[in-house]
C-alpha cells in the first residue's frame, strides 16, 4: 500500500495526513494504521508531564537539541487541550520546536481529538504508530496538564519524566504523591526559582520515605536551570538524558521493559475495543433517534441512566 | 428500601458510605443509585476548575462560606486525582474546608475512582445523585487540574467557574482559548500578585474578540484577592456569587438552563452505557485469559488491536 511504503520511507507530507486523519477519525485512517503497525515497536518511548506552565516545552526542546548531538532521529508529539466546542487543537505545533522545524530528522506534530468517547489515547497511540514506522529511534510525548487522561497517555511510554516547578502553591505539592508514581525521572524546572531548593528536599524526602521493593529503581532528580554557574542548561538537559538512559538500561536489565511494552499493548487494546464495541452502539443509537428519546426520559426522570444502559446492553450484546 | 430513606432524610453516614461504594464500584450501589435516582435533580450544580495551584480550595471554601450565609445547604465534591498503582485518593477531604465540618449544612465529600474505563465522570455524576437526594441546594465541584477528564466532570454543571492566577507561564495563557468556552465565570486568584492586571487584560481582550451569537453570556471576571483595600476576600467571594446567580438568571431567562440539563443526562447515559457494554465484555476476556493472548499477540506484532478488537465486536454484538 502506497501510503504505508511513504510512511516507512519516511515521508513527511504522508505522515501529517495521516497523524491529521487520525485526530479526525477519517474511517480510511484506519486500514493504513492497520497494515503500518508490523512495522512499529521499535522505538524508545519517553513521556514529559508536569502541571501546565512547568516548562515541559522548554524541556522538550532542550531534550531534542541533546538527542540530536547523539544523532538520534527524533518524533515529538505534542497534546494538545480540545476545545469540547470548536473541536479544533489550541495550541497548535509548539513555536519554540520550530527552530528544529529545518531539521529532517526532527518532526514535530501537534495532536488534538475530536469525540468524547476516551478517545485521546488511542489516537496518541496510533500516531505513535506512525512515528515508530518512520524510523525514528525517540519518540516525545509531553502532555499538557496532569490528571488522569494525562496518565493514560503516559501509559504508552517507556520512560517518563515528570516536570516539576517551584512556586505552584500546595495542590500541587500534595499532587507528588500520585507523580511519585508514574515518574521515572524528576526534572526540577526554574531552579533558579526561589523555592526551587525546599522542592528539591521535599521531594527527596518523599522519595526516601518511599519502601524500596526488589529491584526498586529510585527516580533521580535533575534541577534545570541556572542554579549553579557552573553548569548551563544545555548542562543539565545532558544530565537529565543520561538519567533516562540509565533508567533504560535498568528496564532492560531488570526485565521490567517487558511489562511496560505489556502494559502499552494492553491500553491499545483497551483503546481499540472501545472504538469496535461502544462506538456502533452509540452511533446506533444516535441515529436512531433513541439517544436523544434515552435522554428526554432521564431528564424528566421516567428512567434512571442505568436502567436504560443495561436495557441497550440486553439489546446488543449476544 | 433503607439507604434511599436514609439519605433522603439527610443521614451522611449512609450517603458517605454510598459515595464510597460507588468510588469501589460496589455492585451492590448500583440498586441504591437507580432507586434513589427519581429523588434528584433539584439541586444547582457549580463546576469550579483551573490548573493545580490556582487556588480553588480557597475558592470553595470562600463559596460555602458566602452561600451559608444566605442559607442555602450545600453538597461539596472534591475530586481527587487517583493514583494508578495505589488506587487510592490523594488529597483526601481538603484540610481547609474543615472549618465547615460542625456544620450539618454542609456535607464534604473527596472523590477518586478505581479502574480506567473513564469511572471518574460516571463516579461523579452517581454521587452527585447522592447529594441531590439528600436535598443539598447548591452541589459545588472542585476538579484537580486541567484537561479532558476536567471538562468530562464539569459537564455534569450547570455553571462553570474557571480559577486564573497570574505568573502560571505561557501555557496556562494559551490554553485559556480552550477554558473560554468552559467559563460561565472567570476568578482571577491572588490578584493582588504582580501580573493579575496583565491577566484580567489579556482576558478582556480575548471575550472582545470572542463574536456574540445571539442570546451569548459574556463571562465575567472576578478579581479575588486583597487588591483594594476597600474590598477583602469575602467582599470579592461575594461578588462571584451574585455573578453566578445572575448566570443561573440567564441560564432560566434564555432557555439555556434545558440545554445544559439535556447535556447533563447524555453524559450520564454515555456513562451508563460504556458500563452496560464494555465493561462486561471486558471482563469476560479477562477472566478467559483471552485478554492476557490478545495482550501477547500485540506485542510480538503477531496482530493488530483493531483487527483484534473487530474480532471480539463481531463475537459480543448481535
Amino acid at each position: 500500500m502506497e501510503t504505508v511504503k511513504k510512511i516507512c520511507g519516511g515521508d513527511i507530507r504522508t505522515a501529517s495526513r495521516l497523524i491529521r486523519d487520525i485526530e479526525d477519525k477519517i474511517p480510511a485512517a484506519k486500514s493504513s494504521i492497520k497494515k503500518l503497525f508490523p512495522h512499529t515497536g521499535k522505538s524508545y518511548i519517553i513521556g514529559i508531564t508536569g502541571a501546565p506552565g512547568a516548562g515541559k516545552s522548554t524541556i522538550t526542546d532542550g531534550l531534542i537539541a541533546e538527542l540530536r548531538k547523539k544523532n538520534k532521529t527524533i518524533g515529538v508529539l505534542a497534546i494538545d487541550p480540545t476545545s469540547p466546542f470548536s473541536g479544533g487543537a489550541i495550541l497548535g505545533d509548539r513555536i519554540r520546536m520550530q527552530r528544529h522545524a529545518e531539521d529532517e530528522a526532527v518532526f514535530v506534530r501537534s495532536l488534538a481529538t475530536r469525540g468524547s468517547l476516551g478517545g485521546l489515547s488511542q489516537a496518541v497511540g496510533e500516531a505513535i504508530h506512525v512515528l515508530e514506522a518512520m524510523g525514528k529511534d525517540i519518540i516525545l510525548i509531553e502532555t499538557v496538564g496532569i490528571g488522569q487522561q494525562e496518565i493514560d497517555i503516559i501509559n504508552h511510554a517507556h520512560s517518563v519524566i515528570v516536570v516539576l516547578v517551584p512556586g505552584m502553591g500546595d495542590e500541587v505539592q500534595t499532587m507528588k504523591a500520585g507523580l511519585m508514581e508514574i515518574a521515572d525521572v524528576f526534572a526540577i524546572n526554574k531552579a533558579d526559582r526561589a523555592g526551587a531548593k525546599q522542592l528539591h528536599t521535599e521531594l527527596m524526602a518523599m522519595l526516601n520515605t518511599a519502601t524500596p521493593a526488589e529491584g526498586y529503581w529510585r527516580p533521580p532528580v535533575v534541577m534545570i536551570g541556572n542554579i549553579y554557574e557552573a553548569l548551563s542548561f544545555e548542562g543539565r538537559i545532558a544530565e537529565l538524558v543520561q538519567k533516562i538512559e540509565e533508567h533504560y538500561q535498568y528496564l532492560l536489565d531488570s526485565g521490567r521493559l517487558a511489562e511496560r511494552i505489556n502494559r502499552k499493548a494492553a491500553v491499545e487494546i483497551n483503546d481499540a475495543l472501545k472504538a469496535a464495541i461502544l462506538e456502533p452502539v452509540m452511533n446506533t443509537l444516535r441515529e436512531s433517534g433513541e439517544l436523544a428519546a434515552m435522554t428526554e426520559k432521564v431528564k424528566n426522570r421516567q428512567a434512571d441512566p442505568h436502567s436504560l444502559a443495561e436495557e441497550v446492553a440486553q439489546r446488543f450484546l449476544k
